[in-house]
């Protein structure tokens, strides 16, 4: 293919991509397809022959779209959104484009260079203190991790090289290896199963701390833990906060974990993946109230900033840079994860960031905030449902009144009929249903007929089972 | 920005990026800008209200272009390429388009099969070995990872839970933390320094392994460190073969080696990442005899196969998919890698070897090969040049016979005019140049364009030098 058939091509694809997005909604959400259906339906080795670009295009079509989960479509409102925008992909066809790869200031310095200032400009619209953000000092502040899982890795490899160093200064025979076999990290029962992950490439133990009647995580209980660890010859290095929780959307009491944390020189990461994004809005931002305590602090923008995935921020503080897995005091990106290349992701922070503005990004949260309230207002409407949780942002954590049976049944409905697509999560070992506002066009009417849609089933079943047991009594 | 608008703009980012490519060999392919360029171009702080997208286009060419290195340009030998095409950027765009997030089977069938049957593909090309396909068994197999340092991490760490278990069988007391202490990884001198984070990250220990006059590690060395290492109580457990090394392009005996490590228990993962898309033509084939004895095996198809970064693959063999991380024998992606979450990216290897067919990948190849034998031909006809490694690839190392204050003089000079992008290497301590054949469109003018350069370069050096030895005597 050369430039004159990419030219055509491109173009094409450029109106594919709009008449998906545009149609979307009249698509299946969740495929109607078996696990391995794909395998059988293309070769099993590749042509020897070049294929036609019409051949393939039809393959999209014929293959691939029958078996997508559309996380693009009004009805999608599983697990945390994709929130990807136009000038997002406009943003990564320039990256595919320019095909620059970014490891050492020489390998692409405006990649480099980009990414420090968007990352500065997202920490002022965080509003995060100074010595996170890199102009003060000339460099570091954040950078761009692919995922919320490489985040949280690099923080707990940091605090635990940090750790070992500061153990090994006041007791220089000591081993690496014994010390981090005596490292121990903390995490919400109900953070992230990456952050378990995480400690089990670290190669450390993990506890999960309990929470309050809200799902946060008090001082006071990491304290007795910390307390009880010490005493038995752990040394407690790591904390993992999370705002916004993957089950209910919680929030961990930071502002009172935090100094805690700092007295017992426990390294504090703040994994803030979907929620901290809402943190530009100043009516959400006192749930980031306590950030100075942090070592370190995650969000996901793609999950609510309307840039495509994967583009994941995490900032340190400055004085943390030379205790991170950098040997150098450097702008080399290389050193600063996991992956040592990248592409040019800070595109499409900057095309988001200048085609929205700010108070077009803050107008999108709160739209996402408001039809999930509306959808709150409607769980609660209706006596045969409960709300489970504290609606913040854009998740609704519901359920029918009744057993878990009950709920696992009413969600099998819905996913058999393809119409939304919701996932579940355990609360207090119950089963509940997951409600999140995720699409750049969800609108009222679609929370409506969502509402409408589950009303339905849950009535059919509620049926069911009431004619069930007339017979049976 | 709507669709309609997205229409319009993201066909004029398609002509965009093709009069980019057209004309990119116009461009200086090393930028002329010194470190912190760019954050005084443009503003401190996000906007509040939205601009215009003329605006944010105007400022791709006055802000990012003057600092972007040209990795797509004919003129750039350095690093291993971005082997980026106009199929590869297709398909990235409809990745974006759809905006799709894979980690389990649900979140995206189709994302999730088409991964494992393009690895099958890939593998076969290849002629791995039946059990590193997944169809023999119907899952497993291989899988994309971003990069080569999260490829090894993964194998080093699902060696280290290998072992662990291994060792915890036969003396259930040992603690997993004083196991981990006494293990210890070995790989090539030459190998690149993500196999030393791997080891850092993985807390273990690492040695070098010296090479022999072709740069390659042998059976008797490896043997003897192994042997002396178990004699004072080490656990050797994890070797990690590179074909392909970084410096040189040098190839790790793994005929002689595998054998050694099976019996050893050791785990042997190849690391290929350049070297390896040239297997899939039968005359570099033989190189890759002994992959039967690997526990894993990754090549990366940005380098050399047409695929856009990041697009990485490893592959495990069946039986030890169990070993893995993974805890479950499942083929949710999830399991796979550091990151959880993953964009669509088998997609382009889709488009990319149907539009190309196994002869037009083989044919690309051969063409590098034969134009980097054309520029060692003609390093070898100038009496004032050497070559310092054998060229089996696409890469030729060569230097001014002489001192590496001469070479570091010329390779500065060459970087100052910008007309061409070489990095250097050390080899045997010695300051070498490296030139890569990197680009889709590099063609036997530039090559001998370059070399033009690199000689009025270099006489004039000389000319300098012999004036100055001239004016001292």
């Amino acid at each position: 293919m050369d430039a004159a058939e990419f030219r055509r091509r491109g173009k094409e694809m450029v109106d594919f991509v709009a008449d998906y997005q545009e149609n979307i909604e009249h698509r299946r959400v969740y495929p109607d397809v078996e696990p391995g259906y794909l395998r059988s339906m293309i070769p099993s080795e590749a042509p020897l022959e070049p294929e036609s670009y019409e051949d393939v295009l039809r393959d999209v079509d014929r293959v691939i779209m029958p078996g997508v989960t559309h996380w693009l479509s009004p009805h999608f409102y599983a697990y945390y959104a994709n929130s990807t925008s136009f000038p997002s992909i406009l943003a990564d066809l320039l990256s595919s484009g320019i095909g620059t790869i970014g490891f050492t200031w020489a390998a692409n310095p405006a990649c480099s260079e980009l990414e420090t200032v968007m990352l500065d400009w997202l920490g002022k619209m965080l509003q995060l203190p100074e010595d996170f953000l890199s102009e003060t000092q000339g460099q570091g502040g954040g950078v761009i991790q692919g995922t919320a899982s490489e985040a949280t890795l690099m923080a707990l490899l940091s605090a635990r090289l940090k750790t070992v160093k500061c153990v090994q200064e006041s007791d220089p025979q000591r081993s690496e290896a014994d010390i981090i076999s005596k490292l121990i990290a903390y995490t919400s029962e109900e953070a992230h199963s990456s952050v378990e992950k995480a400690s089990i490439i670290g190669g450390v133990v993990i506890r999960m701390v309990p929470t309050d009647e809200h799902f946060s995580v008090r001082a006071e209980t990491l304290e007795k833990m910390v307390a009880e660890d010490k005493a038995t010859g752990y040394i407690p290095f790591f904390f993992c906060a999370t705002l916004g929780t993957t089950p209910c959307c919680a929030f961990d009491k930071i502002d009172e974990l935090g100094p805690i944390c700092n007295a017992e020189n426990i390294w504090m990461h703040i994994d803030a993946a979907y929620a901290g994004c809402a943190f530009i809005c100043p009516e959400f931002r006192p749930l980031l109230n306590g950030v100075e305590f942090a070592d370190s602090f995650s969000i996901n923008p793609n999950k609510f900033l309307l840039v495509g995935f994967d583009c994941f921020y995490f900032f340190l503080p400055l004085h943390l840079f030379s205790t991170s897995l950098s040997p150098h005091l450097s702008s080399d990106s290389q050193h600063w994860g996991i992956p040592m290349a990248r592409r040019f992701r800070s595109l499409k922070l900057w095309f988001v960031f200048r085609m929205y503005g700010l108070r077009g990004l803050q107008a999108f949260i709160r739209k996402h905030v408001e039809l999930a309230k509306t959808f709150e207002n409607l769980v609660r409407g209706d006596n045969n449902f409960e709300i489970c949780a504290e609606v913040v942002m854009g998740l609704v954590c519901f359920r029918l009144k009744g057993s878990d049976e009950l709920n696992k049944a009413l969600l099998k409905q819905i996913t058999r009929t393809g119409k939304i697509y919701l996932v579940p999560c355990k609360l207090r070992g119950r089963f509940v249903l997951r409600f999140v506002v995720c699409g750049r066009t969800t609108e009222l009417r679609h929370i409506q007929e969502a509402w409408k849609h589950i009303t339905e089933l849950s009535s059919e079943l509620l049926q069911n089972l009431f004619d069930h047991e007339g017979k049976e009594n």
